[in-house]
C-alpha cells in the first residue's frame, strides 16, 4: 500500500483539520498514512483509526512557525515535522509529503535533504488552476524561485510538460509563456529571452498569452516567474473567496424564500467558476525537480484542502512523476 | 469649457463606438469633444452634433494599427490620430487626450512629444480597480514599464500617492508594494530593494501586500512594476467579463421563471464585484508624470468605457494633477 506522510503540525489550523482530513483521504483514496507530529496529540487526535485505517504516527517533537526564517529554523529544529517529513520520503519510508506549513522550510528541506533530479537546475512549484470549466491548466512557477533566469523558465516548461501529461492526462499540452502583450517582443527582458529559449525546444509552445488568456484556457501549461505566478494566483484565490462568500449569501436568500428548488444556470456557471478558483479543490502545489514527490498545501488549508492534497500526493507517486523528469534529461 | 481629444480611430471597436461615447460624455459631462480622425467618418457619424453639442473634428488621415511597432509607426505615420491627438494636448488645443488605440504608440508619443515632468524618470500608468465595494485603489504601474529598478517603484508610488489623494479623495492613502509575501524579507530583488527605499519615504507605506490583499481591500496604492501589475490587472479583468456573463445567464433564466422582482441579495453583490472588475466602468489608465493629461483605454473600449474615460480625463484635468506632479518634486 502508497505510503503517505502528513505535516500533522503545519498550517493554520493544524492539527485538528489535518488530521481530520488525513483520516477521509485514508478512508477515500485507499492510502496508508502517517501523521508527522506530536506523539500524544496525534494519539487523542486519531486514536482510534491507529493501526485499522492504516494510519500511523511519525513522532516530531518541534514545529517551524510560519514567521520563522526557513533555513534558520531547519537548522535549530532538527526534530521539526517538516524535516521529519522530508526525511521520510529520503528513506523511502514513505512515497510522498504533504504539507501546508511554512513553504519556504519545506523547500529548503526539500532541496537541501532530498536534492534536485539530476540535470534540473530550478525545481518549481506546478499548481493546478481550473479557470475554465472542464479543463484545468498548470502554473508553473507559483512561488518557488522569485527570481529567475531565461534557462530557469525555459526548464518550469519541461517540468510543467512533464507534469500536464501525467496529471492532467494531456498528450502534447500547449504551453503558453505569461507575459504583458502576445507579440514575442512585448514583456520583460527575461519573458522575451525565454521566448526565444522555448521557441527552440520540441515543446508545443504556443507563445506568450496575457493575464486573460488563463481565463479563457487558450494554454494547458502557464509558465511564469514564482514571484508573478505566486501573485496572480493569490489574486485569483482571493477572488474565489468572495465568489465563495457571494453564494453562500445567495444561498442562505434563496432558501427563505423557498427559492432553493429552482437551481439557477447562473449559480451553477458560479459556481463553477468559484470551485476553480478554490485551492481546496487542488489542495496544493507539486514541487518538480526534487527527488521525491512534495505537495505544499496552502497555510490555510482545511480538511478537505488536505484530503484533496493527498490525493494529489498519490496521483503524483503512481504515475512516477520523478523518474520521468530524471528520464527526460533535458537538463 | 474644457476640451477633450478623442482619438476616433483607436480601439477594436472605431470609429462607432468611440464616437457613440464621446457624444453621450460631452452630453452627461459638460466636456466640448474634439474627435481626431479621417475627417468624412466622423463627419457622417458625428454631423448632426457639430457645433451643438460642443463636438469638433480634428483631421487625422492616418491610423496605426495595434500590432504596428510603436516608434516605426510613429514616425512613418506623422498624420496618425495618435500623434495629432498628443499634438492638439501639447498645443494647450485640449486638456487631454483620450485613446483606445496601439498603447505602446500612445505612451512613445506623450514621452517624445510631450516629455517628462521635470523630476520623474520613468512614466507610469495608474489604473483604478474596485475589488472590493466602496473602495476603489490604484494600481501602479499597469504596464507602461516591464523592466524596472527599484527606484521606479519608489517614483511609481509617490506618483500614486498624488493621483489617489485627488482622484479617489483618500487623504493619506495607504500605499502598499505587491510582493509574494508579507514580510520585508519576501519577494524579488527588485521588490526587496524597493521596499528599503519605501520605508525611508514620507508616505503611508504599509509594507508588503499579497495578491489576495487586492480583495481585502488592505491598500489604496498597489505599487508594482509594469510587468506584473499588467498580467494581474487582464487576469482580473478576464475573471470579471466570466462574471458579467454568468449574470447575463442568470437575468435570463430569473426572467424565465418570473423571478426578477426578486433581487437576490447576492446577484447585487455579484453584480457589485463584476462591476469593480469591469474596465469598462472606470473607462482607461491615466499616464502620470507627462507633461499632459493622458487616458489609455482598453483595446475593446465600447461606448460606455469611452464615456467613462472621458469623465476620467475630465477628473483629472480638473484636479492639476500635471502642476502636483511637478510641484512635490520628489525627483
Amino acid at each position: 500500500m502508497m505510503k503517505i506522510a502528513v505535516d500533522a503540525a503545519g498550517g493554520e489550523y493544524a492539527p485538528h483539520e489535518i488530521v481530520k482530513g488525513a483520516i477521509k483521504a485514508a478512508q477515500e483514496y485507499k492510502v496508508d498514512i502517517i501523521l508527522v507530529g506530536k506523539k500524544t496529540v496525534l494519539h487523542v487526535l486519531a486514536g482510534r483509526y491507529l493501526n485499522k485505517l492504516g494510519i500511523s504516527i511519525a513522532p516530531a517533537s518541534q514545529t517551524i512557525g510560519f514567521h520563522e526564517h526557513p533555513m534558520e529554523a531547519l537548522r535549530s529544529k532538527p526534530k521539526s515535522s517538516i524535516a521529519i517529513g522530508i526525511n521520510l520520503v529520503k528513506e523511502g519510508r514513505a512515497q510522498a509529503f504533504v504539507s501546508a506549513g511554512n513553504t519556504g522550510a519545506v523547500l529548503c528541506a526539500a532541496l537541501f535533504n532530498l536534492g534536485r533530479i539530476a540535470g534540473v537546475e530550478r525545481p518549481a512549484l506546478a499548481s493546478i488552476v481550473k479557470l475554465v470549466p472542464l479543463s484545468p491548466a498548470l502554473l508553473i512557477d507559483a512561488g518557488a524561485n522569485a527570481d529567475c533566469r531565461p534557462s530557469h523558465l525555459a526548464e518550469f516548461a519541461q517540468l510543467g510538460n512533464i507534469y500536464a501529461q501525467r496529471i492532467l492526462g494531456i498528450e502534447s499540452p500547449r504551453i503558453g509563456l505569461l507575459s504583458n502583450g502576445k507579440e514575442e517582443t512585448k514583456g520583460n527582458r527575461l519573458t522575451q529571452e525565454s521566448h526565444h529559449l522555448l521557441k527552440k525546444t520540441s515543446l508545443n509552445f504556443i507563445g506568450n498569452i496575457e493575464g486573460h488568456d488563463m481565463v479563457d484556457g487558450t494554454a494547458d501549461v502557464i509558465v511564469t516567474d514564482g514571484f508573478t505566478g505566486n501573485i496572480v494566483l493569490k489574486t485569483v484565490e482571493g477572488l474565489g473567496d468572495s465568489l465563495i462568500n457571494l453564494r453562500q449569501v445567495g444561498h442562505a436568500v434563496s432558501s427563505a424564500y423557498h427559492l432553493r428548488g429552482r437551481a439557477l444556470l447562473a449559480d451553477v456557471g458560479l459556481g463553477s467558476l468559484a470551485q476553480g478558483m478554490d485551492y481546496r479543490e487542488y489542495g496544493g502545489a507539486c514541487l518538480l525537480g526534487v527527488k521525491g514527490n512534495i505537495i505544499v498545501s496552502h497555510g490555510r488549508s482545511q480538511a478537505k484542502a488536505i484530503k484533496n492534497a493527498i490525493g494529489l500526493a498519490k496521483r503524483t507517486a503512481e504515475q512516477n512523476i520523478c523518474q520521468l523528469i530524471a528520464e527526460a534529461g533535458y537538463g
